[in-house]
């Protein structure tokens, strides 16, 4: 079986890995270059995307931000899954909402602002401090704006303004209410052809300067993990999907708020190849492939670490016994992500923090704080 | 980090799976097409041996029946580990007697014959029932005579004359002393460039016509468990080993003695996949790269059953939850190494037969049989 991928980053690269064992050889299309290539060597096939999709048996992304023109041709094979749908609500923040509220999954009031007198007028209905966000090509903190006052409003709207001005011309910006939430988590869950789901623990996440640095799983807190796998439920019963969607979570004092979907594998779920039974690679090429569902279980407490923007790791990091390496084979560039490290441990806690102050502080800023949280 | 495979097998494909995390590059030399290629996607790099030899960082090899004129070069590049010598010793019978008798490991009464008058002379000095070894190229049970009685001695020289006159020059037979034993374990270990070693759990493997089918880890014995260990650390020591070497022994009453090493990963390490914390085969490139070993502790009770000659399985497989399939991307062919099966459970026998019974019978002869050993 054949699967191709749209996007050709760490993502793919990670399900080919994990799919050569059940025989699914994995290719991946880059939306830049317009090549078809392995996702491990970027070996070029030499096809062009509508070749590429006619060779798969199965289509699938990596990613949210595809051209809406590669998103029509992908769909236009009736091999796309999740499908484009899924795709187009996960990049756009209007449609994302809307399917929040459609499938009566909590999330953080909001409201579409198109000028200065929406914005003034969602201050007033929602309140401040508002969190603006872009409702096209938003990750990773990028195109976002908060509001704290009055002031901030005439203050940011000419940057704003010059944002759209600058933006595709369907490009909007969504008002929502800030939340004082306790921390932030995310469920990974996965929902095959038939409609059978499966969700790994609840995940505890870290960002800073809005990337994410550190997840740590399992969130012990059972009330939690079936708020989290009810929401997914509606969510993904909602939408038919068939793969891997991530969610994202405020947690505000034991209630769950959704923040933002990810209809794809997602940074917050690569602790699950090593610490749970079957990871979310193998999941999702599972899924889309209609093979039955791996196990999600739990098979280790495992805390994630992102290597951002730095190619050099001391040596003696791999003598650590319950440490495991991700590179993703990128060169390096400053705000990158290079890879990621697994850390398994019972005391994990401890066990991260050790690691921690192996790493050079000046790659990993924030990581420490982030443990003595 | 590039290295170089002697080999384009599976044992290659599963070291460039293991190896992409640590963003080492494998590349393999397939010894019949004399072609380097991608041992995955099977893509030619258009190189001679010398020229991959060249660009590669560190070579070594997936099996030890390696052509002479090969290992030769390959020694020349100064790059070759664990090196020409411990694959000669590996795929020579003659040798590796000789290497254990050396460090003072048990092994099996043995004696090299030439001739038929040398059969009669063994037969004498070591006693009946004999077992008589091809030094070279011996297999998966190929090449292999038992002699019970000294009719026999009569009865099978023709064939072994025969197989002498259609085998290389320096073809020998070793006619070694049949043990009774209880049962094959093996152990898979490693050993780094400072000679830091470790070893995984003692495995117990079952054959069937001489290939092996089940292998099931780990042996509970700690006094089998140090026994080998001490065998590992002897042989590697002697060898001056880097990377991971298999010994296979006859369990005799609780007293191991050595059958044969293996040196490279082997089919009965497979289970370390998802049994141990770092599998054989990430393990072997960390010692030949110089990297620190990883850990070698078990993870879960894992049994790993061979699939041969056979490229279809039901369906349903896939379900059980602790199961994890791993195909090799082969052409099927009788008698062929197709995938294997790692199966993870605290109540390992049970879920084993479970699996086995969903299993076709006529694919895996022997399998049940074992089971209820």
């Amino acid at each position: 079986m054949q699967v191709l991928v749209l996007g050709a980053g760490q993502l793919a690269r990670m399900m080919a890995l994990e799919s050569a064992p059940l025989d699914i050889e994995i290719r991946a299309y880059d939306v830049r270059s317009h090549t078809v290539v392995h996702p491990l060597t970027w070996a070029d096939y030499g096809q062009s995307l509508e070749q590429g999709l006619a060779e798969a048996d199965v289509v699938t992304a990596e990613f949210e931000h595809i051209p809406p023109d590669i998103l029509k041709v992908a769909e236009a094979s009736q091999k796309f899954l999740p499908g484009a749908e899924a795709i187009r609500i996960g990049g756009d923040r209007r449609l994302e909402k809307q399917l929040l509220d459609r499938c009566g999954v909590a999330n953080a009031q909001h409201q579409v602002v198109a000028n200065k007198d929406d914005l003034i007028q969602a201050a007033k209905t929602i309140g401040l401090p508002l969190i603006l966000k872009s409702a096209l090509d938003g990750y990773d903190g990028k195109g976002q704006w908060r509001i704290k006052t009055e002031e901030d409003i005439e203050a940011s709207w000419p940057e704003i303004e010059d944002f759209l001005a600058n933006s595709r011309s369907d490009q909007a910006i969504v008002a929502e209410q800030w939340i004082p939430f306790d921390r932030e988590v995310s469920l990974v869950g996965v929902r095959d052809k038939s409609g059978n789901t499966a969700c790994y623990a609840l995940t505890q996440n870290h960002h800073y300067q809005g990337i994410l640095i550190l997840s740590l799983a399992p969130v012990d807190s059972e009330g939690l993990q079936e708020q989290a796998f009810d929401a997914f439920n509606r969510i993904a019963d909602e939408m038919n999907y068939v793969g891997v969607l991530a969610i994202e979570f405020f947690d505000v004092q034991g209630k769950l708020l959704v923040n933002e979907l990810a209809p794809r594998v997602h940074n917050s779920g690569h602790w699950t190849q090593q610490g749970a039974v079957c990871s979310q690679f193998q999941n999702h090429i599972r899924a889309v492939c209609g093979l039955p569902l791996g196990s999600t279980e739990t098979l280790q407490r495992t805390a994630m670490i992102n290597i951002i923007g730095c190619d050099d790791l001391p040596g003696d990091l791999l003598e650590q016994p319950n440490l495991h390496l991700h590179w993703y084979g990128k060169e390096k560039r400053p705000g990158r992500k290079m890879g990621h490290i697994n850390i398994c441990s019972d005391h994990l806690d401890a066990t991260v923090i050790e690691v921690a102050e192996m790493l050079p502080g000046e790659d990993f800023p924030g990581l420490l704080e982030a443990l003595s949280e």
